[in-house]
């Protein structure tokens, strides 16, 4: 069966047109500036094959329109009911959601309900739900949410050290975010291992411009470095992860600035890689230039550091560490921070196998030697393979 | 030579006074409640008399006076020139100062312009200072700084992932805190391991009521919880230690609260043990209940996998990990949080001895068994000491 896996923006949204349960990709693509003057429609076919065209789309439900009449066009598709699937990435589920489930009425307004804890995702991703079912009434519509995956976490890892009726009544606890990443990736490490992923204690790192560090244990997820919103956790692109609350109250007050929301646009946009190098949020950027510049070089220091930290403490949390996974397009790609940070764990016996290490693309991988006493894996994430799976699971049903 | 270590208040101060460089302490007490009409006064011999009196005492110098005719009422001293060193704890030290130094008006100045990262503590500190100069003008004045043990921190382990120009126009960055403490025991456990400290990879654990856990690699500070300011870090008596600064803006909009401040007053009074448990700041209370109260049980855990997680980052983060020290009123006396920490590093092979753990008062001892791959101590905290060996050794200079 044929399965769409949509991620919504609210002006944009992109799908990969899934095969199931081969999992092949048919087709994968983007609409872009939706609701402007040259929205822009990209569509790749499994063949390599590219299609883009510039025109004004008024709204989401048009843009899906037009998505299927050129799916029928590029003879990708023969009929809308070929499609009997559709994937929804939800950012935030709340404690509602703690799997993937079928859109009803109900589930919308739970999804609404949750939007003020992500209020830049949530409502977008609504749109994106809404504007699939009426074009596509008949096909099973799923939503997969990020914050799922987490909910196995212990209390005592998320509950925060604030006055408990904060949690009780307005639901304030870590959420973590890149849950269907960490789900996939943990599967895939357990494979490249060989061992059942139940009996795995595994850090798993998203690294790209968001960056999530996730302990999993036996299979669940048991700690993550993004909490109660995705600004916490390690040094990000331009997020600041763990900060000290009194220093913004501090800089608020340097800076005359009254707005607490200003302040964590700041935190959110201008701080991480780029506020310590002030030259990019880009760590490749960064690296071009770190051999000769302090603050470049500093940068990374401070995110490959945080990332260890973050590994130190899941060890210990969980009391034992196994795998390492490195993904998301730092993750990934990033040959210089995965040899910085196994340099850093060398006091734990993980060497480094560099030839593996300088691998790139779409086939996982072990880096770590084969004496290594942790096993460290670069695992390209696929967050829509994940969500074209739930689907299908849930249309057996 | 005779010396005072003095940590004064805004409305009140303690000292200790000492036979050096013997380390004995002659008397000791504190002058409470300056400024009201029943300021209490309160002085121990070293024979184990108290002597106490309640009257009104203006301001620090009526009290200094009062002190110092009180010791010579007392016999403990026969003149003020007996007391030739007065050392004072001061809060924060920013990057001016990295080692205790003889008070002159420069210093003066200096400690008064770092006063508003420490704007409690500071300017008491200071009022301190100045009155006992007035009164025995020809002791040398010492101060020690909280913050100066940690200013030999790496600078990826200080700068905060935000603008770099935060750090270089507005000073923020980590300055920890209880650097007088985690000094001391520091040099304590080496002599309890029986090794030299310089060959050490510590973690410090301080928990008070203010709780900072501190790496020391080689004798010198790594890494501290505490940050900024002493609101990061463990979960503590009243305080958050780390959070999402998302959940603050949250917060504010969901009690209408417009200041910063007043939430940052939340975090730092209404927050950590007390927030989670609702029953009290004191660990002892909620241990009395935590059987039959989930929250007060959840409170302890929390604390208590709280230092667990920053024995871990630390262990990482200086690549191994030598030895564990509880220290400070939790520290020195919880025998519950001393075994529940080291029964979630059983992993790590730490193991316990039964006997030594139950042990109080001021004797150091080790309490993980003698198979235990890490050496975890109970040792006493002593930073009046600290503050006497400081004036000692400057006096000589």
């Amino acid at each position: 069966m044929e399965i769409l896996a949509v991620n919504s923006g609210s002006s944009s949204f992109k799908f990969k047109l899934y095969n199931m349960p081969e999992e092949t990709v048919i087709s994968s693509g983007q609409i872009e500036r939706i609701g402007l003057e040259d929205s822009i429609i990209t569509i790749k076919h499994h063949d390599g094959e590219k299609y883009e065209s510039t025109e004004k789309i008024a709204d989401h439900k048009a843009a899906v329109q037009k998505l299927m009449d050129m799916l029928l066009d590029l003879n990708i598709i023969e009929d809308y009911s070929e499609i009997e699937g559709v994937g929804h990435r939800v950012v935030a589920g709340g404690e509602v959601f703690d799997h993937s489930v079928v859109v009803d009425d109900k589930v919308i307004e739970q999804i609404n309900d949750i939007a003020e804890m992500a209020p830049l995702h949530n409502p977008a991703n609504l749109i994106g739900i809404k504007a699939f079912k009426k074009i596509l009434p008949e096909a099973t519509s799923v939503v997969v949410f990020d914050t799922a995956f987490h909910q196995t976490m212990p209390e005592e890892n998320y509950i925060y050290s604030v006055p408990y009726e904060w949690y009780e009544k307005y639901g304030v606890r870590r959420y973590g975010a890149h849950g269907t990443s960490h789900r996939y990736v943990s599967a895939e490490a357990a494979k490249l291992m060989g061992r059942p992923l139940e009996d795995l204690k595994i850090v798993s790192c998203h690294v790209g411009a968001g960056a999530s560090i996730c302990a999993i244990k036996n299979g669940k997820s048991f700690d993550i470095s993004m909490g109660f919103t995705p600004l916490t956790g390690i040094t990000m692109a331009t997020r600041s992860g763990d900060i000290d609350v009194s220093l913004v109250s501090f800089m608020m007050n340097k800076l005359h600035i009254d707005s607490i929301q200003e302040m964590v646009d700041k935190l959110n946009h201008e701080s991480g890689l780029l506020g310590i190098s002030g030259i990019s949020p880009d760590s490749r950027d960064i690296l071009a230039v770190e051999d000769t510049n302090h603050r470049a070089k500093l940068a990374m220091d401070i995110m490959n550091k945080d990332i260890v930290k973050y590994i130190g403490q899941y060890a210990f949390e969980m009391g034992g560490l196994d795998g390492i996974i490195f993904t998301a397009g730092v993750g990934e790609n990033s040959q210089e921070t995965r040899e910085d940070v196994m340099k850093r764990l060398a006091f734990a016996g993980v060497t480094i196998n560099e030839e593996e290490n300088a691998k790139r693309g779409d086939v996982a991988n072990i880096v770590s030697g084969p004496d290594s006493k942790v096993t460290v894996m670069r695992i390209p994430t696929d967050e829509e393979v994940m969500i074209a799976r739930d689907v299908l699971a849930l249309s057996k049903k």
